[in-house]
């Protein structure tokens, strides 16, 4: 009987999805409009608010509508109506000499003023992540002991904080013990450190094409050279041509960013984690994993990193909580495998140790469940700001726009069409107050001379919008 | 009339004086003694306080006795008494590979231990540091600003940090301007990446023989070579040499501490500050100048920094407040001339920039005068357990002993007879749980295989007297 009246409910909560489905299929709501609240469209149609509630989440599991914070439902964005997605890379297979432009510290001073439009850096809005809360936290700790954090430590860095990490690391199913971990002041000292210990000045290090501007720098001021490798804005690096690239002994290490790659955010299937794996086995190469983004998933799951597969400790792991609670805090931290020896010595040269208080606080925010409170409300967020940001692009930028559709993290990489400079156009927005991220700065050869990177860590507002309809014509006009 | 009674009251207060030295010279007070309070030797003799105090004040200018706080007047030691100063160092002409002992990490990991006699490295007692009044300075910054420090800021670091160095260097009699400076993750970050804007790796080095080993350790981990540097225990290093050895093209750069050097206590006199400038000046030399306890004179006046003197900006100034204000904040900062725009490109791609709100409340410290009060009480408190640590070796020390008569900061480098061998003292000692720092980890060759550093960071004890009577027991018997 109760079997009964359960199977005439879900009836008529389907029934009612199907009737808002069909509103949106008409063109009656459209993509990106509010749909009626739940009490409303209860009071309108005569259903229970239950029943609404639960017709409401199942469009929401099938990606029809999605709920924002504080604002309601609206209907998304159909994937018909985005423009296509970048091309793989297919950049030459020579190791190249980097050359960054000084572009790169502008556009990090563009963070610090206000009146400037933030699509440039890759620095989410303070009003987004758990800074007030990660404050209050530490004056907590500085209420509870005179003496906290005052003096030196050991090079490992705090122990609470090192187990609250090792914690985690359960949870995507991997054991990395306290002691095979080592903080640092943010993923800037720990890919630093762990590209220190596995090569030398004049080694050649495999990173994706395009990729993070500051890996590149890294790379240059350690004198390596950089060989970038073909990648997909969809699977991430190609493995053919990365190991076609360490069959010819061109590779002394691997910097890749295996979830939510930088820019692209593409995310590599766990079976090309494994084959990578295997690669970096038979040629005994070791690669470090920068996971910085890795907690920004869209979608239900983390994905794992390559580490949790890793059984030769090739791996050196690389992260931070820049993203996620606060960039100013600076801690970081690697798991560096069988080179932990090497990266501990070099972190007693480098900074002596990372700074305690800041740890403990970070440390405090994983250990009472804040973390985890607020990566659910980040990583909505990211997604709805990237979402809304490609509609915006669709709508303001040239006719042959493509753009990347990333699974996690908070940044969009979009290809102009060929007659528009990409460094013309960072120009010529900056003069307007929009700060971007041209291609060329993702390249050690400064390829992607029609490509930016749009930066959505900011809430969504009309100034934002107002904002990529300027870029938008700018774009049109060269 | 008032001139007379002026020179009548002068007259006696320097009779006071001169029976109280009297009663020294005889031995009826006995140097580290306690001399009776002004007050009781007022009533005592029948002369007025502020008489008493002239003597007292007469006495401590000649250095006869000593202020100690919230404790009174005590006799000093005699120079006499003192056991004779190493000779100058003279290490052969020829640059090395450093390899320095992982023993170093051993010694800081002596630290967290709190059973063990910490003579090893150098790190102030928590008790002597403002350590407490720096975390609540933090505090209140927390309580004001809600998002204080938790984001992103220009790889300079903060601003109001850098203004209040900038001013404290004006002291001193420089300036140098705020955005000269580039605020760092301790002194070890600010050599490092000055080190690196200067030179490449294989590069020599000059430096003091014999030197931190910390500095060994950065040079080593960059694939530089050090050239140690005749160095002489009163007036530092040997312009000669160092000439000589700059003269044969051997040297690329230098890094030298003028001000107190570690472990050698001395302080550079003026005139060799700069002759060695227009050494560094005739042939192009930068010189990396670390001045992290320049702020710890035992003197009346703080000794000027080489930089102050430089015309061609060929001075990489380096310091922190690891040793004034607390190690485990991680600030330091470099003012490196005309090799800015290289250091603060490194510190871009090393570390992104230093973490914001520990620079705030080390910046509220030195705005709002903690900072000199703290420093003035700190001083006198190093220089009194540099003088009793003397003492104390004087007196249980193996007969052939000799050591340093540290101008500033709080390490004697003690060098003991050749039968001994200082790094199995190191191991003998640390059964006992007494940390020492042995002196071959001072040289890149290590040299110096029967010295010890003693740090004296901590306030005086019976603890520390019995680990020195240990010490000086273990010696003896080698």
């Amino acid at each position: 009987m109760l079997n009964k009246i359960a199977n005439a409910e879900q009836h008529l909560y389907e029934q009612v999805a199907h009737q808002i489905q069909g509103l949106i299929e008409q063109g009656t709501l459209r993509p990106g409009e509010r749909i009626p609240s739940v009490r409303r469209f209860s009071a309108q149609n005569g259903v229970s608010i239950s029943t609404v509630m639960q017709a409401y989440a199942l469009l929401e599991d099938h990606g029809v509508i999605e709920a924002r914070p504080q604002s309601g439902y609206y209907v998304r964005l159909r994937s018909r109506e985005l423009p296509p997605e970048p091309a793989i890379s297919h950049p030459p297979l020579a190791a190249a000499r980097v050359n960054v432009p000084d572009l790169v510290i502008r556009i990090h001073e563009a963070i610090e003023n206000p009146d400037i439009v933030p699509f440039g850096a890759a620095c989410p809005s303070l009003d987004l992540l758990p800074s007030r809360k990660l404050n209050r936290a530490l004056g907590a700790i500085l209420r509870r002991t005179n003496y906290a954090g005052v003096t030196y430590q050991s090079a490992l860095g705090n122990q609470p904080l090192r187990h609250q990490i090792s914690r985690r690391a359960l949870d995507w199913g991997h054991h990395i013990a306290e002691n095979d971990i080592i903080t640092t002041f943010g993923c800037t000292e720990a890919l630093n450190l762990c590209l220190r210990a596995v090569a030398e000045p004049g080694d050649t290090i495999a990173v994706e094409s395009p990729t993070y501007f500051g890996i590149l720098q890294i790379i240059e001021s350690l004198k390596m050279k950089a060989l970038e490798i073909a990648t997909d804005p969809k699977t991430g690096v190609s493995l053919e041509a990365l190991e076609t690239a360490i069959r010819k002994r061109m590779v002394k290490a691997c910097l890749l960013m295996p979830n939510f790659q930088n820019p692209l955010g593409c995310c590599m299937p766990e079976e090309n984690k494994k084959e990578l794996l295997r690669i970096l086995a038979r040629y005994e190469i070791p690669m470090i994993e920068d996971d910085i983004y890795g907690d920004l998933y869209h979608g239900a799951d983390r994905p794992q990193p390559v580490k949790t597969f890793d059984k030769n400790g090739l791996v050196l792991l690389c992260a931070s909580f820049s993203k996620t609670l606060s960039a100013g805090y600076r801690i970081g931290w690697t798991a560096p495998g069988r080179f932990k020896t090497q990266v501990e010595r070099l972190k007693v040269t480098n900074t002596m140790s990372t700074a305690p208080l800041l740890e403990l606080a970070i440390a405090e925010m994983l250990r009472n469940g804040g973390y985890d409170h607020y990566l659910r409300r980040i990583r909505k967020a990211y997604a709805l700001q990237v979402q809304l940001t490609t509609r915006a692009i669709c709508k303001y930028f040239p006719e042959g726009t493509k753009v990347t559709r990333p699974l996690g993290g908070f940044l969009l990489w979009v290809e102009l069409p060929k007659s528009v400079n990409a460094l013309a156009l960072y120009r010529k927005a900056l003069a307007e107050k929009i700060s971007i991220a041209p291609g060329p700065l993702f390249s050690a050869k400064q390829r992607y001379p029609n490509f930016i990177r749009l930066s959505c860590g900011h809430p969504w507002s009309a100034e934002l919008e107002q904002a990529l309809a300027t870029l938008g014509r700018l774009a049109g006009t060269m």
